[in-house]
């Protein structure tokens, strides 16, 4: 008997925002992994398990339900928004590194709407045109790269989305971001603070670069900032989608 | 009476990978408008006018939409993948520029999952660390533009996602684009040409940077270059969260 393991994407927080195949997924676990406050937008039914962890703990997460999945059960791991974008799949693809035999287990991953869609979805579409994603954390990275990651989206004049501008434990990454971004970018140029996109916290709101300050995001804020051509018509953020 | 005009994602094909609210949307629309072949993608049902137009005419396509939304009707555009992501978002916020009157309307977008994302899960998680989506279509920007951005995404050690990376109308851009690629980054670098997937015409192959040709590409592939520090594990394709 050969186990399975599903590495599903929850989406940002609205229930409306689960693909089918994701809910087919949880239905049929026996047993699901997660960061605790994904664990408990799981569904509870008699017969599932739910092995709630920690936020920093994703390798022994992935490992431990690698070695579940090994026993021959049907375990789903869930991560908020996409599992492949700064989340789970990762950790379990780096858990396989050194058991070829965990690599021979039926592993799938079923993608989710990260958040960067939602908030673009939100404000209109500032992601209408090229644009990258950048993980501000950098408890996994040294901050020199992320600086060399601004400034080359500023050389290429994409659109960017910060994942994780801003956490208690390392509150200055954001604000030396703002500072690189300034240096390189207009000051008139469209940053969208989308908070908690999907969940009754929700709150978007768009201010010229010039006016951002690292304090308007917090651990659950989504960043956009535009390219110089991402404008504003009515209510709305976009970015054409012709240069010419 | 105001109308309401929706712009929703159908995903890359799958329909376990539309999300509920959009099946929501579909459902309560008295005319939906897009693409043929997305068209083709929505349920028939009695009371609801399906109005498909050609590729080449988005513009045109929002007008239409948005002055039906105006009558007061119930409007729906689909898209396939993301709508925000090189897709019909753009030109609905276009098409309001000079339109104030359209812009009082309630206009709502509703992500989908995007091609690069049921791609990257497909392979793996070749996007868990920080990447960038270039459009690689030259129609709507020069190829200058386009070479600029693969160079700035080379010198920021982005993954790179490539929509749209050749068509019938305009072969050559790829092959510039692999060429440019092969300055800048290492043999063995690995490239997935993921080509409809969701679909029955699902194929997804991984090669080695020296070993990519441009013809392994056409109009239904997502292309994703990792970076230098993508790599495989198996059969699986992905990109470590750490740099250190």
């Amino acid at each position: 008997m050969i186990g399975r393991l599903t590495i599903a994407g929850l989406g940002p927080g609205a229930a409306a925002q689960v693909t089918p195949e994701v809910s087919a997924a949880l239905a049929a676990a026996s047993d699901i992994f997660g960061y605790g406050p994904y664990i408990t937008r799981v569904p509870a039914r008699p017969g599932l398990t739910l092995h709630a962890s920690d936020n920093r703990e994703e390798l022994a997460r992935a490992r431990a339900a690698l070695a579940l999945a090994a026993e021959g059960r049907e375990i789903a791991i869930v991560s908020s928004g996409d599992p492949g974008v700064f989340a789970m799949a990762a950790a379990v693809f780096e858990a396989l590194e050194d058991r070829p035999d965990w690599q021979a287990l039926d592993i799938r991953v079923l993608p989710g709407i990260t958040a960067m869609l939602a908030a673009a979805a939100r404000a209109g579409a500032p992601l209408a045109h090229d644009f990258c994603a950048i993980n501000l954390s950098d408890n996994l990275k040294p901050f020199a790269l992320i600086a060399r990651r601004i400034r080359a989206a500023l050389a290429g004049d994409f659109v960017m989305a910060f994942y994780n501008p801003r956490s208690l434990s390392r509150p200055e990454g954001f604000a030396r971001a703002l500072a690189i971004l300034r240096e390189g970018a207009e000051p008139g140029r469209p940053v969208i603070f989308a908070r908690a996109v999907g969940t009754p916290d929700e709150r978007v709101e768009t201010v010229p670069l010039a006016e951002a300050r690292a304090d308007m995001a917090d651990m659950r804020t989504l960043v956009i900032v535009g390219s110089s051509t991402t404008r504003r018509v009515g209510r709305f953020v976009y970015t054409p989608r012709a240069v010419r």
